[in-house]
């Protein structure tokens, strides 16, 4: 292993001769002295090169910078490297596509997307990405407190069961296959097995719209549990997750956050939550439009909620509880006391949706109902369907977006920044 | 929620009333007294129902239970439920395909499969993907402490690259697309924006093989990382990962591993290793057979390696390094004083190959050389190979099959048993 210190860490080690291995992240060249600033993974050292020296490699070089660590309250985390050795370990760089040592970010989307693995090494956008990995760990780790089992379930499948639209089509071993939309019926089917289950993977959607908040591909954070007495207990899952997730945020990347100017919420110990009929009451009222008979909620009526709770409740988060059952999926359990509603619910955060959930049937017979009542033929379903027929518990579950949820937090416009090689209905490289 | 205690946490709550829920494991009748014995997430209870009470739901039927724990010792844990009130939570549970009561499994693999919602709740069947849940789980904990950072890179991609062959093909949005046969490309292009990146995520690979050993979708677990020395470092860091897979199934997952009478290596700080050539020789030595001019190690070889290595350095696992250069993709780093040799290494475990890894190529004009001398277009390649142009450090990494590890670790005889849900030539439901 290349012995190094991290630039982070340079503070700890004045008087010391030590070594450390990163980019050329920026070359200053001022009258009487050029400085070297090293971007390795824990952040940038600047390396003072003494007059007369000449280290005219490009930016983006890699280098590795043997030296002595001197205190100066004006580098970065006070200390730098001064009687420096500079030896290239790769051979000189290309230009990188825009100037990465720029703090602002001068480039287009299209631009930072087609040279992807070049541009994401400016520090703000990388951010991102460090920011969705320590949401994923909070996930993971809330859940393995709460007693979940962790699954892998299969993206290849054998039909296009969910919706028919907008799956896309395979050639498996000369038969026809589909690639999963989501692990639902999967996950359903393993808490007879696990009782409780999650699972972190790609989701495939052939999504025809080419908007800032839709991906051909992305990561979900899927849970579904049994033993439950309703959606509240789903809900109160749900907020345990956030919270995980905000917490491994804070502890993981606050320095990330930082650079991003984004602040993390606070996960009330119980979000609030409104039935949809009463948020469509209030939108109503408040916006002179009525919208009682609409079966979903617009955008706008997200944003409007968000700042309805922000406001009423102080809190960044709200649930939307009793989603009309028509427009949610036919294993959505219906409310006993008013039909047309269901245990379905989602959570926004502001101004969108980045989760949804809900109870699901159990019982085989309410399977059958349920899909006889939307005139949907049962045979597709009748591998999914089985499970029901060899006992399970009242259950529920919820998915969580991660690409939505970590531009919600990051503040990013466009989920294509805070996912890697996204991929959409014109994208399909790098 | 419904407010219950878990089977194992019954011994502490002797003299209370309490209620537990799950299935209907066993009902066994004798003479003079019937036993409901309750199998939920955390194990069995048995339940005393009074002589003359009436229970005749059949076995895997969701109950809920409310008694008086009592202490008897030929009780399961050491307690028991007596005076119990019996709810089922689910109708009737149909027949499963066997009988999941009894302790070994008396269902053939195809059976399993076809049935595995609810096969899998066979405690047997299930503990194996408990030991792949806390194996991921340890995984991606060692690299955390190491200061990996995870990425979720696409599972579409716009070209075949790796091995034209065993590749799904797609239609994408009326363009061809292939699925990810390993996230190879991205994790050695996110070197360059994190330095140390892992993965665990499936991969796919149209595998014409109808062997226990082959699936079509499988877990990898992926991990690659800069500014190292040699492949050594990288089987440093394989080590260390392999370590705290193995903690991780100690400290989550150990009662499924007895319950499998598997047990758990020792993982030296120091794995054995030797040179492939070292290896042919040893074979050629000791089985009479002249293997020398071999370009890969044949599944006996592995296993006679493995028995050597647990002869000769008490070791259940060994490294294979300096595989030679033609048997190794084409971003192998060639060994600079043996050219036909690479710093490629395998991991073997018990008679099989369950890593590979290595140096991989870090200069662009090496990559330029490397295709040139095998006679492969690089247009193919543009995309992954500009990320070379932009300064990117010595780097390697490596790849473990999570099922293949996991067969291993529990005795598994096919790949099968511990994937669920596995996708092979013949199988893609349910």
């Amino acid at each position: 292993m290349i012995s190094r210190t991290l630039a982070a860490d340079l503070p700890a080690q004045i008087g010391e001769r030590v070594t450390i291995a990163g980019w050329l992240h920026r070359r200053r060249e001022l009258k009487s002295v050029t400085f070297l600033v090293i971007r390795d993974r824990a952040g940038l050292a600047q390396v003072v090169l003494p007059p007369g020296t000449a280290c005219d490699v490009p930016e983006e070089t890699v280098l590795q910078v043997e030296g002595l660590v001197v205190a100066n309250p004006q580098a970065p985390g006070g200390a730098e490297l001064t009687e420096p050795v500079v030896t290239p370990l790769s051979g000189p760089a290309g230009p990188p596509p825009f100037d990465l040592y720029r703090p602002a970010l001068t480039a287009t989307l299209p631009t930072i997307l087609d040279h992807a693995p070049t541009t994401l090494r400016h520090p703000q956008l990388r951010a991102g990405f460090e920011v969705s990995a320590a949401s994923a760990a909070g996930f993971r780790s809330a859940l393995d407190r709460a007693g979940f089992t962790e699954i892998f379930t299969p993206k290849i499948v054998g039909s296009a069961t969910e919706g028919g639209a907008n799956v896309f089509s395979l050639d498996y071993f000369g038969r026809p296959a589909y690639l999963a939309q989501s692990p639902q019926f999967y996950k359903q089917a393993m808490v007879g097995v696990f009782e409780r289950v999650y699972e972190v993977g790609p989701v495939f959607r052939a999504e025809p719209h080419d908007t800032a908040r839709h991906l051909a591909e992305y990561t979900s954070l899927d849970a579904e549990f049994g033993f439950i007495t309703d959606h509240f207990d789903v809900m109160a899952a749900c907020r345990d997750a956030v919270a995980g997730m905000v917490d491994s945020v804070r502890e993981r990347a606050s320095s990330a956050m930082q650079l991003l100017s984004a602040t993390l919420p606070d996960v009330p110990a119980q979000i609030p939550y409104l039935h949809f009929s009463e948020a469509m009451e209030l939108i109503s009222a408040a916006t002179g439009e009525d919208v009682r008979q609409e079966p979903d909620l617009a955008p706008a009526h997200e944003r409007w909620l968000c700042e309805w709770a922000e406001r009423e409740h102080g809190s960044e988060l709200v649930f939307v509880t009793g989603y009309p059952l028509d427009s949610k999926p036919f294993y959505t359990y219906p409310d006993p006391e008013r039909p047309r509603s269901s245990y379905g619910f989602d959570l926004l955060f502001r101004g969108s949706e980045i989760v949804t959930g809900g109870q699901r049937l159990h019982r085989h017979e309410d399977y059958l109902k349920a899909l006889a009542a939307r005139g949907m033929d049962p045979a597709p379903f009748a591998g999914f369907l089985q499970v029901f027929e060899h006992g399970m518990p009242p259950h529920g579950g919820f998915a969580i977006g991660l690409e939505r949820w970590t531009a919600r937090l990051t503040g990013a416009a466009n989920l294509r920044q805070v996912r890697l090689f996204p991929r959409d209905l014109h994208r399909l490289s790098p």
